[in-house]
């Protein structure tokens, strides 16, 4: 699944695009759609009417999924697994609607789901000159003080209206340009309908990044307003039909992150230091869960999204880990390097700034074990550091700030806070142990970060301490500490109030080296490399995901896995053949009830050779017409390794179809008057 | 801890050992110790009649440990971890010897240590003509099976009373040289005096491997034969005396493996595939466990030394992934390849074995994950395969068995599965769905294997069927199918019996794959590269470890961590000030109970430069004299990368004194019929 990684340790470093796309390749800014590259592949393009009708289609959903409108009326498509914790959320022991399933037969039954914003692209304008001339001759941490401050500003004067639109400042080309993405917010969003997660989780994480595929990865939410849906007229025209061999698609969505062309010795601290930490450590924590949830049916259900978003993270890691281990990618990647290195030779306004990346590399291995346990991973204690920095920075003047607090973000931040959503005590005391455990471990017992983190406790004795203690549960609690400020924050004796207090400055102190030593430098350093990039390949690139709405065309295409050919599609009937009746393979109850009503030939699931990455989940896929016929909502396990380069070859994205859902809502869960919405023109 | 660790996934590809040792470098056989190389060094060394001495004293633990006797009633001195699993299998919910302690206060009280064996080394003969002649021009497959067929014969032949000996062909140099290795045998051996764990044990896991360290991890064993404590005049004199910094020390025991001066390409094998896939996924069943012990006191205590051993395997293998990843040290291997590569060009005889080797890791490759999870982990499958295999190969010919099933070692595979033992149902059943899970997951869901190993169950549901139905717990059960022969195997119902028929046939073909395109071709090569060595380096140099008899000379020494020295040494005191009253930096409870009484100032632990690894864990540190001054356990963080070389500056040996034995044996854990016999002359 491609929803953002919740899980990933640590901060990968921002990394740039080189060498021209290969075909297929690339996720396109709306400003720069490659028209007449795809024109000259595909005989066809979309004009700017189709690319901005579909633009103001495309729904951002922080939760770290994207999505589409599909009705007038606010209705919002996205994946099963981008619902799964609101699902889970409004779960009870009594009504497990993750496993159930959910249909509202009515707009009041709609179910809130906390935390969530579903966020639409309005309008994109260049700021790179205000930010680099904000930064000007500044370095180090006075360069990433500079430019941070100059994009809070650009984000407050130009979103007034925090209540309904958002400004952000995006970097791309990793620093060599900026542009200023200014949305239209709305931050009620409730779910409409979803299948059972056995429908839309079929086969489980072994099926996971995997194909041929038998999955229902597809679910509604709405936007309300004022407690009313929100009117949409831009929104996707439903098409339930099958996909045709070969046909031109575009996936329309947010891909969270990539780092292609990192130089090589930024995959050397991917392959060296974080990503095995990442891996073992996340394993753990999945052995962890597994067996705590096999301790009672209910924790098992309360366990099963965060296990789900874990193993889905830990797939991804384990991807990057092989690609970064297979010669032959990295030769590649070394050859792409090289090159622009000897594009570049010529240009002494380049100067040699991988030189000054090793640098700042090598200097974040000093302490990159440090950063990455700073502050332990838990719900509460994440309440709890938002809270206490909210009211320490709220009172500073804007650039001044930390990043995470600038007028533009807090909002979010404080919806996410005092959002009312169930916090599982034993879950969150599980995961607390878990992280202070792998902190003292990676550590050392001797280190003085373990010391401030642990004092004399065990992890297992802080953890429960920390959360059995803590009353931050209560949304009550945690708005009147958000209320409160600074004041209540400093005379609150709730146990993870306090220490969040006590962590707060160690961390601050080692953003600041980090801003110092490796964020300021590379800011330096990556300009120089897009410029670098700009003149050896002019704007026949485009830059690396950003969780910012891009667009990429492909086709409906297999591939050849070891000499043998992948179909492009599965149909539902396939379920059946493959279920063996032990989970992750057993038949969801409504499909095995319905088994003589449902179509076996409806195109079930499908691939696409669009280039798309985690964040993606969700995504329309768009016909020329401009019709959604599927949700993307996974990719081939090759696409692990699109985080580092796109493999027109092996490289694929998995699409729910538009035609299983409308089945969905016809045989298996039926959704009358939501049919009739969708089909309404 | 420096067991053989048992949790390591796949079998290591074996390797070679090229340029000349370094100073204090060396795991050296007893037929070939370096003594003018020492004598140049230490200006003194020892002689034959010393040597013999400390070799008819040092004892081999089958468990995977060293020992050596120190008494002439069959006392034998070891670590406590070398006994956990003994003062497990003896604990029950009422009386937990492996957390109290066990004190035995006469001989009748001393404990049976389940599938234990003592071993002394009587002698060393070269059987390299022998083997070699065997093997001639035999290729693949073929030669693997005349190189086992005629090392059985060998052990046969030469070891008639399998009671009390015991004949090993023992492949040195990858190869190069094979030796026979004739034990005198002891199989029954008993627990005789343990701390309690924390004492043994205090700082868990994150002191492992760590040095300043505060750990009485010593303990006594006693060997017996027809029910009466054997007579060893040849034995080692207890001599509680404090080290001195810088004198010279003598390790001598088993360390279990070294793959010192792999090639590049097996490096690269461990590096990108194995080690990878052996990190994840033990991390996970570290997981599992934590969890499911969090669950009970009694499970806390029944699977606390399968934890322990796992979090020990995992730190080992974690460093080793580590050293892989330094550049520094792989240029250090990288340039050793290049010289000895340099120094065989001008020999025709030598040919291009790096060439056969890289082609047969290769080869590896493609079905290393087939081999890696053709049969699962579990105690009760592992029965279930030796019985099955057992009834099937005794009724061959010698030359035509599995390797695991000739004459010299089928009575130690008898002993292990009819030795009574408690086996725990929860955790045989979580380690079994574990590895099927991880199985799945590397396998892929639609591949073969899988389906053989899981049909169509679950992991989970396979697991708990063949645990709760199998009768293999009971040694009766065990010992009816042993006798009962091919015959009984065939008739039982037993679904653990059942479940090893079904999966024997394809794990018998993996081996038969390995041994054509694997272990033949290797076994080619590194006899040529064994001779490449021989001819550039003489006899300078020692054999990879192979759990057999080595010596290692060196000395008290510290080392510098970053620039700060590191004491040679702690005194028992020291253990007051780090606890922190948390586990497992809590005191042991005679520690807190007898603080006033305990000579603070006793040396604790100390640090050597002898190079060891696990399997050395026990191992006597002796002194010129000859008389033992301690018990290595462990070695610091550094010595993790010594699987693939020594370093001088940074890789230590951790061990346990005599003298805080000593003064435990007075005052903590007092047990004066075993000091009058430790002191006796």
């Amino acid at each position: 699944m491609l929803t953002i990684a919740r899980f990933a340790a640590g901060t990968a470093l921002v990394a740039l695009t080189a060498t021209a796309a290969r075909a297929d390749e690339g996720m396109w800014t709306f400003d720069a759609f490659p028209a007449a590259k795809m024109r000259a592949a595909y005989g066809w393009a979309p004009d700017q009417a189709w690319l901005d009708k579909v633009r103001g289609a495309a729904v951002r959903l922080t939760g770290g999924c994207s999505a589409s409108f599909v009705s007038d009326a606010g209705l919002i498509l996205t994946n099963h697994h981008c619902v799964a914790t609101c699902a889970e959320d409004n779960s009870t022991a009594s009504n497990n609607i993750l496993k159930n399933g959910f249909t509202a037969r009515a707009r009041e039954q709609e179910l809130k789901c906390a935390g969530q914003q579903a966020e639409v692209l309005t309008a994109i304008r260049d700021v790179t000159p205000q930010i680099k001339g904000a930064i000007g001759n500044a370095t180090g941490a006075d360069a990433v003080k500079a430019r941070n401050a100059a994009a809070a500003k650009l984000e407050s004067d130009n979103c007034t209206d925090t209540a309904k639109t958002r400004c952000q400042v995006v970097s791309l080309f990793g620093g060599g340009q900026y542009k200023l993405y200014t949305y239209r917010k709305y931050s009620d969003v409730r779910l409409v309908w979803a299948p059972e997660a056995q429908a839309a989780q079929f086969g489980g994480d072994p099926d996971n990044f995997n194909f041929p595929r038998y999955s229902l990865d597809g679910s509604f939410l709405r936007a309300y307003e004022n407690g009313q849906p929100v009117s949409t007229p831009q929104h996707l025209s439903w098409n339930p039909r099958a996909p045709q061999d070969g046909e031109a698609t575009f996936v329309v969505g947010n891909p969270g992150s990539t780092q292609r062309l990192l130089t090589l010795d930024q995959l050397a601290f991917q392959r060296e230091l974080s990503l095995p930490i990442t891996v073992t450590t996340l394993s753990e924590l999945r052995g962890r869960l597994i067996a705590a949830m096999a301790q009672s049916p209910e924790r098992a259900r309360e366990g099963a999204e965060t296990l789900s978003g874990l193993e889905n993270s830990l797939k991804v890691n384990i991807g990057r880990v092989k690609a970064l281990n297979d010669p032959a990618f990295m030769a590649r990647l070394a050859a792409a390097e090289a090159d622009l290195k000897r594009l570049s030779a010529a240009n002494p306004a380049i100067g040699n700034p991988w030189a000054d990346i090793t640098a700042a590399t090598n200097a974040y291995r000093a302490f990159y074990v440090e950063r990455n346990y700073s502050q332990p991973f838990s719900d509460l204690y994440q309440y709890a550091i938002i809270l206490v920095r909210a009211a320490s920075e709220r009172g500073k003047p804007e650039a001044d700030r930390l990043p995470g607090y600038s007028n533009s973000v807090l909002p979010l931040a404080q919806k996410r806070v005092l959002d009312p959503r169930p916090i599982t005590p034993w879950l969150d005391e599980l995961k607390l142990a878990w992280s202070l455990s792998k902190a003292r471990e990676y550590l050392g017992a001797d280190s003085p970060q373990t010391k401030l983190l642990l004092g004399k406790e065990s992890p297992e004795g802080l953890a429960h301490r920390l959360v059995s203690g803590s009353r931050l549960a209560d949304p009550a609690v945690r708005k009147a500490l958000w209320d409160g400020g600074a004041a209540a924050i400093a005379a609150s004796t709730d146990p993870m109030i306090v220490y969040a207090r006590s962590l707060d400055a160690n961390d601050r102190a080692l953003q600041k080296r980090y801003d110092a030593e490796v964020d300021g430098p590379l800011t330096a350093a990556r300009a120089k490399i897009a410029d670098a990039r700009f003149a050896a390949f002019g704007d026949s690139n485009y830059p690396d995901a950003t969780f910012t709405l891009r667009i990429s065309y492909g086709k409906v295409q297999g591939w050849n896995e070891r000499g043998v050919p992948v179909p492009t599609r599965t149909v539902m009937g396939g379920t059946f053949d493959r279920a063996t009746g032990a989970e992750p393979f057993d038949l969801a109850p409504a499909f095995a009830a319905n088994r003589a009503r449902i179509n076996k030939n409806t195109v079930y699931d499908f691939v696409t050779t669009n280039d798309i990455i985690g964040g993606n989940s969700g995504s329309p896929v768009i016909d020329k017409a401009g019709t959604v016929i599927g949700a993307a909502f996974d990719g081939n396990i090759h696409s692990l390794g699109g985080n580092y380069g796109y493999d027109p070859a092996l490289n694929r994205t998995v699409v729910a179809s538009t035609a299983a859902l409308d089945e969905a809502l016809r045989t298996i869960y039926p959704a009358p008057a939501l049919l009739a919405e969708l089909r309404k023109k």
